[in-house]
């Protein structure tokens, strides 16, 4: 598909006007897939974008609406690639804990949270998220409240049912499970919000439920998503059965072995790696991991400022990006992190690059990267004809350069004063259209309710 | 001087303890200039440290005063290599302008605050720094209050009293204004608070006066430090004589040309480069440049989330240290930046190292980096025999290992639970040991009459 920017397409100006359509114009129009366009204009129709240009080539039509945006940005709507938004309301209350303490503490927490505050939880992610120009969230959870807040806020998203199954002998039965689960939920999927399924990591998924999930996964046409790579933990269960994890497993009678020589090795051999896989983190990845991963076509989200909380360093994104890995940031959930901000993880990850070229990289990462790692790419990611109308538009001082523009839209807190998705406006004049006051209240009543309880299992 | 870690030290066994000897006790001590020590142990006499190393290695005393931290990490005090204190209740009310105009604000917020004012943002700088283990503070400013507020508070610091002069015609008077400056406050100096001067940047200092100030400080044994290579204005100015800042000076008549091929030569030609200059920022610095800089040993610091703020881009990091500059890093003033952090900086600065060398290499930098850039490496930055006691201790969750440690300690928001400055204690227990919640409260009351002011001249 070429890029938009820079001149009007025939098709737009042969094509009758309809009602349904309306033309955003904006001070500054970055289509990622081209160049910055001053006083641009984006046209949509219902869901899609029909013309992307400066204001000046388009052609004039009485029966489009027409929305003065003024002196903003309007970009691609950001791509959340990695989060678990069911963790919103635990943000802050495990701070201080070791990555396999945390884990611990976040199942328990998970226990405590009732379905409703659940519930609350991923709708209060979103509601930041929306804020800040996030238009697509790639959603890891053991239920399926994340899917119903994102069909509930109208956002884009892909909820990966998560698994977990260290005792091959339950192999099985864990795939039972999963398929009631996707069976159950399938008939409710819709255009924006599709389900995919999640083997959780090496340490909690053994060999034969990888095999399993990941075949499952191809038969069913489902994305797959995985952490992997994340601790050297991990890396040690994995290339030689033993570490923190394994002693954890052995305890619970599950035996501990050698698996691969790499956990993307591991990932190969168990036939998870594949288009349709996003490899969550790949921190411990070396130049072979590099090339299975291109081999294979699979999807990597990086999550700087996660892997900077544990400590557990920093992803290859250089080579990476040499080796033309999809790939995308995500904020992780905000029991690791305290905020969804995914141009600042973008900034994080690829932080050498020069001021000018610094700012155009960190939107890519955040919009198409992102939505080639979900495999989304054909859909969103940029503003092209033909493409999902999905975008955000942040206000800048008037008169703004384009990367003047790019560093106010990326600067910490940024929010986005009109959200679009699939061509309905989420939030408009700064503000969601839904009414989420009282998402806000019960989710503040459950981060209380979850304090005490961590204060009370301190004290004790 | 041999690193410290690892083995007791003759000198200390053979000396008589003295009544005013203090053994510090923690789980790890890290020395910087050598391995982390498990249950370490670090003495120090007076205002000096006089042995460190194992626990177990050391020569018991009945005249030493024995402190058990606990579970904590003990490192260097950390040096904030560039800030500006008196703008500290300034945070957060001038974001969203551009550089040039934030400047024209900050002179114009500045001079909306009374002296005491002043006084009290410098000191709450200071009390913020100090609660994250800021033993050492490169502050400048265009008056005295800085100096002030470090000699009050007990840190260690250099004061960099600022001049403009972008007329060359007016050299002479700005000389004798320094002069005058320098001479008032110099017989207030203290071991610990040390004055130098800092022609403020190319754009408001003329040629003529970078070279009075430069043979000044030569003469004068000040050191010097400067904002250099930040903007691409300011590049632009000094290659050329055009862009923005030359249409500004050009309206106040003041004549620009093109004055050197990079800023870093324009100081070079001036004389200002030497082993007594700070170069503030370095962003735009080619190869000949870090040449340049090695050649004369200036000192280089670097404020990665000052930069992000004005998209002014990131400083060539790897090339100043592949060709041994001294480098440290700074957190600038809150008016570009809402929190002092010279971990989180030291992170963002070197962000591609491995999880464990890189909470090391982020510790070197926040301490020995910053220490040896100001020329003060002789003094602090590592723990070792005769060097000066500047150490901060952060509590960490019993049984960490030393990664573990330095990473909860480098986590956002930590606290110091202990500060030592010259032997004496400036933090206990979490707390700051001088009152200082008549300096919060007035701080607090000037921000909100700064804000007041802002939106009244942003309503008119």
């Amino acid at each position: 598909m070429p890029t938009a920017g820079g001149r009007a397409k025939k098709t737009m100006s042969d094509r009758p006007a309809r009602a349904w359509s309306t033309a955003y114009h904006a001070a500054w129009v970055y289509p990622v897939a081209g160049e910055p366009i001053a006083d641009g204009t984006l046209i949509i129709e219902a869901d899609r974008i029909v013309w992307v240009g400066p204001r000046a080539a388009r052609r004039l039509s009485a029966s489009v609406r027409e929305v003065e945006l003024g002196s903003v940005l309007l970009t691609p709507g950001l791509v959340n690639a990695h989060t678990h938004l069911d963790l919103t309301v635990l943000r802050g209350l495990l701070d201080g804990e070791r990555f396999f303490e945390w884990i611990r503490s976040v199942v328990a927490a998970r226990d405590l949270l009732s379905p409703q505050e659940t519930l609350d939880s991923a709708l209060l992610g979103i509601v930041e998220g929306l804020q800040g120009g996030v238009t697509t969230y790639a959603d890891t959870a053991p239920g399926a409240e994340g899917f119903q807040a994102m069909k509930a806020l109208g956002v884009r998203g892909v909820a990966y049912l998560e698994l977990f199954g260290p005792d091959p002998v339950l192999c099985e039965q864990a795939m039972e499970g999963l398929r009631a689960r996707v069976g159950a939920l399938r008939l409710d999927e819709t255009p924006l919000v599709r389900l995919g399924v999640s083997p959780h990591a090496p340490y909690s998924v053994s060999d034969a439920l990888y095999a399993a999930v990941a075949a499952y996964a191809r038969a069913e046409r489902l994305p797959l998503a995985t952490h992997i790579g994340e601790s050297d933990a991990e890396s040690q269960l994995v290339t030689d059965g033993g570490g923190a994890f394994a002693k954890f497993l052995n305890g619970r009678g599950i035996a501990t072995t050698m698996r691969a020589r790499t956990p993307i090795t591991m990932l190969e051999q168990n036939g998870v790696l594949g288009p349709n896989a996003l490899l969550i983190h790949c921190i411990r990845c070396d130049d072979d991991d590099v090339a299975a991963i291109v081999r294979h076509d699979a999807g990597v989200v990086t999550c700087p400022y996660s892997n900077r909380y544990f400590g557990h360093g920093v992803a290859p994104v250089a080579a990476f990006v040499a080796a033309g890995v999809r790939l995308g940031v995500g904020s992780d959930s905000m029991a690791s992190n305290r905020r969804m901000d995914l141009l600042a993880e973008a900034c994080a990850a690829m932080p050498s690059s020069d001021a000018r070229d610094g700012w155009r990289e960190c939107w890519k990462l955040a919009t198409v990267g992102g939505a080639n790692a979900l495999g989304l790419g054909d859909l969103i990611g940029t503003l092209e004809e033909g493409k999902q109308a999905d975008f955000a538009a942040y206000s800048v001082p008037a008169g703004s350069t384009i990367d003047e523009a790019l560093r106010f839209a990326s600067s910490e807190g940024a929010r986005a004063q009109l959200v679009v998705i699939g061509g309905s406006e989420r939030v408009r004049d700064g503000r969601a259209t839904a009414d989420t006051s009282a998402i806000v209240a019960r989710a503040s009543a459950a981060t209380a309710r979850i304090r005490e309880w961590r204060a009370l299992a301190r004290a004790t």
